[in-house]
């Protein structure tokens, strides 16, 4: 017996991994990053086969982590978790530092970051881990929280996108649910849709302040579907 | 550059790793465990080479992760995080489930358990890394918290004990700190060290409920050294 929900009781963190050179970049939303070895530090990261970023990872042996804050906006959520950066230049407008390999290093809404070279890549099935060498680390904001991923699904109301190490096929979740009814409320800007079987929460009781994780438009503007 | 406190921005649970079989077995507390692919659920661990479990691991090629409560008391952290299994049998006494493969799988405390066998293992220097293909999981409070690292070091006051993947050697850390003067406070029962360099608090600033992380002995008997 296998039940879904234990998964969400591990905690994680949310990270933006970059990866490339100064020329061309990409990074994406990560909640699979941790230190491996004490001594010499080394850290390991999940990167879906078919996420832009592992191309650039495998090509270039280098990746940075950004570890996010507490309250990273829906933009940068969206924009590194929920797109693909086949279809546009995700970092194209952002703060980007390049590291002492060149590797890109995202700093908006970021409190520290790490920068390493990959010394191992280990095929786990759907996703590549990459165990990375520490090249240099830094804190930015030493006073604020970082992003965890509880946070990021019971407040933020966000959800793991399909490429991600913890994304949950609803079938599976529902298939070990009891029988209720529940509605789906979809964003009027962007699609997202808010289902209240797995968010947990009906719709009507979110607070009137709540917006789209994913873009940042207002309740008001979900319509029931 | 590496500043060291940037290690501590990235976000990790806490558990109880445990491995064996009906007759005899070992568990550590650890803060790596992370999922790795979604289809089939694949979970991943960092066991110390030196460790008692890590033998076990290898031998029965099964292992169990037990999902600590937010309240877990310093009792269950000192005997599966700052002991050794070969200097007494830390199963004895506690709440053990054995799992379908045998393993034991460790009650107390715990909010949600997995259950793995080994599919991949990963020699990462210091620490080899055992990724699992799920068995079983479970919830077992469904209402309570799990324990952040984050949580127990801030507010209990925990520190990694040597072994840990993110263990940091406090020469290191010193150095990467300006020289201010601080003291250290020994535990009369267990003699567990409590440096207000590392914790960034002062011994007297602590409230009078303070306890010994380790053992639970009251703030009044700890010793300036």
């Amino acid at each position: 017996m296998i039940d879904f929900e234990a998964f969400f009781k591990i905690t994680y963190g949310l990270f933006i991994v970059s990866s490339g050179n100064k020329t061309k970049g990409n990074g994406f939303i990560s909640n699979t990053v941790f230190q491996v070895t004490a001594d010499p530090p080394r850290f390991a990261i999940c990167c879906n086969k078919n996420n832009f970023t592992a191309d650039f990872i495998t090509r270039t042996g280098v990746f940075s982590v950004s570890i996010l804050e507490k309250d990273t906006s829906p933009e940068i959520m969206g924009r590194f978790g929920y797109k693909s950066g086949r279809d546009f230049d995700k970092l194209q407008g952002m703060s980007v530092k390049y590291g002492e390999t060149g590797v890109p290093i995202v700093l908006n809404e970021s409190i520290a970051y790490l920068e390493c070279t990959v010394s191992q890549t280990i095929d786990t099935g759907t996703h590549l881990m990459f165990i990375g060498d520490l090249v240099q680390s830094a804190v930015l904001e030493s006073t604020k929280e970082p992003l965890t991923y509880l946070y990021y699904r019971q407040v933020k109301k966000g959800i793991a996108p399909k490429n991600a190490p913890t994304y949950i096929d609803k079938s599976k979740l529902e298939a070990s649910k009891p029988s209720v009814t529940f509605k789906k409320f979809k964003c009027s800007s962007c699609g997202y849709l808010y289902d209240e079987e797995t968010e947990g929460v009906k719709f009507s009781d979110l607070p009137d302040s709540w917006t789209c994780p994913i873009c940042g438009t207002e309740k008001s503007d979900f319509i029931e579907v």
